[in-house]
């Protein structure tokens, strides 16, 4: 049996003492290493697999910390993680109080760069070139690692524009495997595809802005990447690797199922088959809400169309592209063209449906205003992932949405609490609407199994009463309102809590507000958004303009970034789980 | 006397009547109408001389409205307004209840798209073109001019990504003149200086994306460009025409000063010398302010650098880039590049202060979110024209920044009421602060004449008293500071009044709050921003969180968007003038 050389690594000062010949090996100890973790404890696996060559090569040759090395959105960093002292953790990889999924820099200063979103990399190893050359370091080395689905985001674009035209000491590492968590797309991608096959001779874009551009290579070949590495190293200014991967590799069934194996969930790590977990009988997730009703509505309304930045697995909106390829449209990596785009099919009378998670749509902020919400344009945005997401994090919660969308002129915000109102909602928005929409909705499964039922129409603006009560409202909007049933329900005094769903945060239904602020004096506002600027504010806004002097509490997500954890261990965290929510109805009761 | 073409044009379709011979004729009044105009009327002049003969050859050769033209930005659209319908109103442009200085869904049949910020217009051209398409109408045509500037943007990248690989009928047209407001920069810019002299033969970025190039031809050259639209016309799917123009073409001065004549105020019509306006004696711009000051503190604090995404004069941080040229950074259109390179930089210990326009920070809120404030860094924003900002209107206005802000956790906000709170706030910046902050000040002139005085620190989280009072407690952010002083004193009462300026929307003075919320039942929170979730927005919670019964009214921006006018007649018509405070200060004494 050989000897473990992953065992001996500690950190990169460790790797750097190993003879180049047993890479290799340490490169097969790495994957396994991954799989076994990720197999059992879940997260992210083709990415990282795809880069254990390039992970080892980079510490090898560099002189991490004090090189620079970023990884762009930061799916492909297990490796990373594990040579850099988290190898004793890593088992505790995105779980709460464990190791984050993503670089972060307060984990370790070999995470040069906190990342989770797509294409940041570039820019963030430029600011770092520049510092250094000001610091008068001329010989620091500044390293993005970025894949071929985020270099086609605009805001990579702009980091390659600038520093084309710097000296900085940048090296951008395009790790091309022509995959993000789904197939890449775009013009991009397929310059990208013919430089692979040789037959895309000219018109090299890298070189047009200025890199000092060298590849393809095979990003499995650590020689040579090695040996490539080495002499960019001796180069100075703006340098471009492009390196040719397979995402998955090394494990069978996840290079041939790429987009399955993003994220597998729990596998056998020896066969890698996957350790299917039975969902018959089970309520749906919110995404397959959105995915089979946007089909069930484009069949009988063709204005219909949808669009996802880069998501259509994770949306759902995959089931609409099979359908109904001409009216489904994965644009990249790219909010910002999503939403424009969008509005640019509206003022022609479609009518879209546009799927952007709700973290993701902090990208597109400005198009939302600028081209959708001033025109009075009726886009229609589904924010998926909505609320605590659970593992991804702190990158990755939607927990904003509703502070960033409420100042907005001529913009519908509405949650549904189950998955028929997500589906009533939907329909109703296609009804003719003349004004954009926001409807957001969480990560995961709902709480109906029989959702399939007929649409009916919802009136846009107006709430509804879930119970009644003597003593106490609880207005709520979106999916927290089980939460909230289940507290009233555990309750020792049921009676005398009252629950509405209010749905709509704008329009608020001001009818049902009077009725309430004249009934309750206590009354609880409820929301998985953040409690500054968001729902519960807009309570108190109406309350003030009102003249209301009730006693009024805003719950929700507080000012703080939640860090990753299950959704479960999140709300108790934060007081809005069942147990938590009990306790503090009590103190109006 | 020649007879007077532009005379005869109501529209399009009169133009189309015309001999063609006779356009260079037409191109000739057309210019001397906008010259004449904006003389007086000031408003943009550079960018709409340099595309008279390609606005009269886009009109001339296509069937608009029924083909669909957006001009990025808009700025140059004024011969476009003139050509179709609005000659004979052009004279309000800008002004209250007057044309729009930009294009305008809502103002013609002929804006296909309402524009305003940059880089838009191929997401909606590529979105009317497939709509177009889904409809079975193969020969609308979809035309999206574009300056170089703009089209270096991100997001224009990310709608060419997409176009490339559509057989959508786009037609991309880069009005390549060398410079947005300021000189255009980056690497693209460079290609394309290279491709206009000749030197760059090969690497084409636009045949790369997959579109049907061609140009550079001369965009003065009406016949040229004429004929070249006929050809590209019969042709389908995404195409793209290079031309080159001078900005400020037929303008002596303006073609040789292009910056000060991008928007002059006005000037001689004939011989095109500006009417120069005395400044002296007069209390400086905001933007000055902020210009001189950081040139003040980089002198003596070599950690601070400046960033701004293409507005090096309009937000006077050229001053930096003329005496730091290695430490003050135009990074072109690319508000998202500027937030992370200057969260890249703080990690290596810059002090970065990133300048942006409120209305354009929107383009940068998830970095913002994901790359400044998760991480903590100490990033300083500068955002200009914050508030209301007149005459460029509803595109504009930088209302929404408070409400987007304030729901991010560990970032500090903070408006000046005057030049040395600008100043101080600047100084108190860079003495070493753990965390990001957002400085919002307005767009033009302050009110102190001798503001350059000694820098004092200012304590994080703290408010002052402006004036005592026994009945009404008036709280303030920022420039508004001075009408509610006015109307204060107009008042009838004006002992009743307190005055309060909060300074930090966040953290906010909990302290001076407990005080006031104790003393004062009657309490008006007032500001530039929205009403909805705002600064008035953050005491309503802060009251509701403690228990507080106060009678808090909320001042502010409507929850509308706001037109275009002068920043007092906008005032005015929302009810912050100093008229209408004190009539509504009344209701409360």
């Amino acid at each position: 049996m050989q000897s473990n050389i992953l065992n001996t690594i500690n950190s990169p000062i460790e790797l750097r003492l190993i003879n180049q010949k047993d890479l290799p090996q340490l490169a097969q100890e790495l994957r396994e290493f991954i799989i076994n973790i990720v197999a059992t404890k879940e997260g992210h696996l083709g990415a990282s697999l795809g880069v254990v060559e390039l992970t080892i090569a980079l510490h090898y040759v560099f002189n991490t910390p004090e090189d620079l090395l970023i990884w762009d959105v930061g799916h492909q960093a297990y490796g990373h993680k594990i040579l850099t002292g988290r190898k004793e953790i890593f088992h505790t990889n995105r779980q709460i109080d464990g190791v984050s999924g993503f670089p972060k820099r307060s984990e370790s200063v070999y995470d040069a760069f906190g990342v989770g979103h797509a294409s940041t990399s570039i820019s963030a190893a430029l600011g770092m070139a520049i510092a250094s050359k000001l610091h008068g370091d001329l010989e620091k080395q500044h390293i993005a690692v970025i894949g071929d689905a985020s270099i086609a985001s605009g805001m990579a674009f702009e980091g390659l524009n600038h520093a084309g035209v710097t000296d900085a000491n940048v090296l951008v590492i395009l790790n091309d495997n022509a995959i993000g968590i789904d197939p890449s797309v775009g013009a991009l991608k397929q310059y990208l595809t013919n430089v692979k096959k040789g037959i895309q001779k000219k018109n090299n874009i890298i070189k047009a802005l200025n890199f000092d551009y060298s590849g393809p290579i095979d990003g499995h070949d650590i020689d040579k990447i090695i040996s490539e590495l080495k002499r960019l190293k001796t180069i100075k200014g703006p340098r471009f690797l492009h390196i040719i991967t397979t995402k998955g590799k090394g494990l069978k069934q996840a290079e041939e199922n790429q987009v399955k194996y993003h994220a597998p969930g729990k596998f056998d790590a020896i066969t890698g088959d996957l350790i299917s977990k039975s969902t018959s009988g089970l309520p749906p997730k919110y995404q397959d809400v959105f995915g089979y009703t946007i089909v069930e509505l484009a069949k009988t309304n063709n204005k219909i169309v949808g669009i996802t930045p880069a998501m259509p697995t994770g949306s759902s909106l995959k089931y609409m592209m099979d359908i109904f390829p001409d009216r489904a449209f994965d644009v990249g990596i790219a909010e910002q063209h999503a939403v424009t785009l969008a509005a640019g099919m509206a003022t022609q009378g479609l009518i879209p449906f546009c799927n952007i998670y709700s973290t993701f749509l902090q990208r597109a902020y400005d198009q939302i205003i600028h081209d959708v919400a001033l025109q009075q344009l009726p886009v229609i945005f589904c924010l998926d992932r909505a609320g605590l997401v659970g593992e991804d994090g702190a990158t990755h919660h939607g927990v904003f949405d509703v502070s960033y969308l409420r100042c907005l002129p001529n913009l519908i915000i509405f949650a549904p609490r189950n998955e028929m109102e997500l589906r009533n909602i939907m329909y109703t928005a296609q009804l003719g609407l003349q004004q954009p929409m926001a409807i957001r909705y969480p990560r995961g499964t709902g709480v109906t199994v029989d959702w399939k039922q007929p649409f009916s129409k919802i009136e846009i603006g107006k709430g509804i009463q879930l119970k009644e009560g003597s003593k106490l409202a609880v207005l709520s909007i979106g999916t927290i309102a089980k939460n909230i049933s289940e507290a009233i329900e555990k309750s020792k005094n049921p009676d005398d809590i009252a629950h509405y769903d209010m749905r709509f945060v704008k329009p608020l239904d001001e009818v049902l507000l009077h009725t309430i602020l004249k009934t309750f004096d206590a009354v609880i506002t409820i929301e998985d958004n953040s409690i500054k600027g968001g729902f519960g504010s807009t309570v108190l806004e109406f309350a003030a303009t009102h003249n209301y002097k009730n006693n009024i509490k805003i719950l929700g997500i507080p000012d703080v970034f939640i860090e990753h954890g299950s959704v479960a261990e999140l709300q108790k965290s934060i007081g809005l789980d069942v147990e938590s929510l009990t306790e503090y109805f009590k103190l109006f009761l």
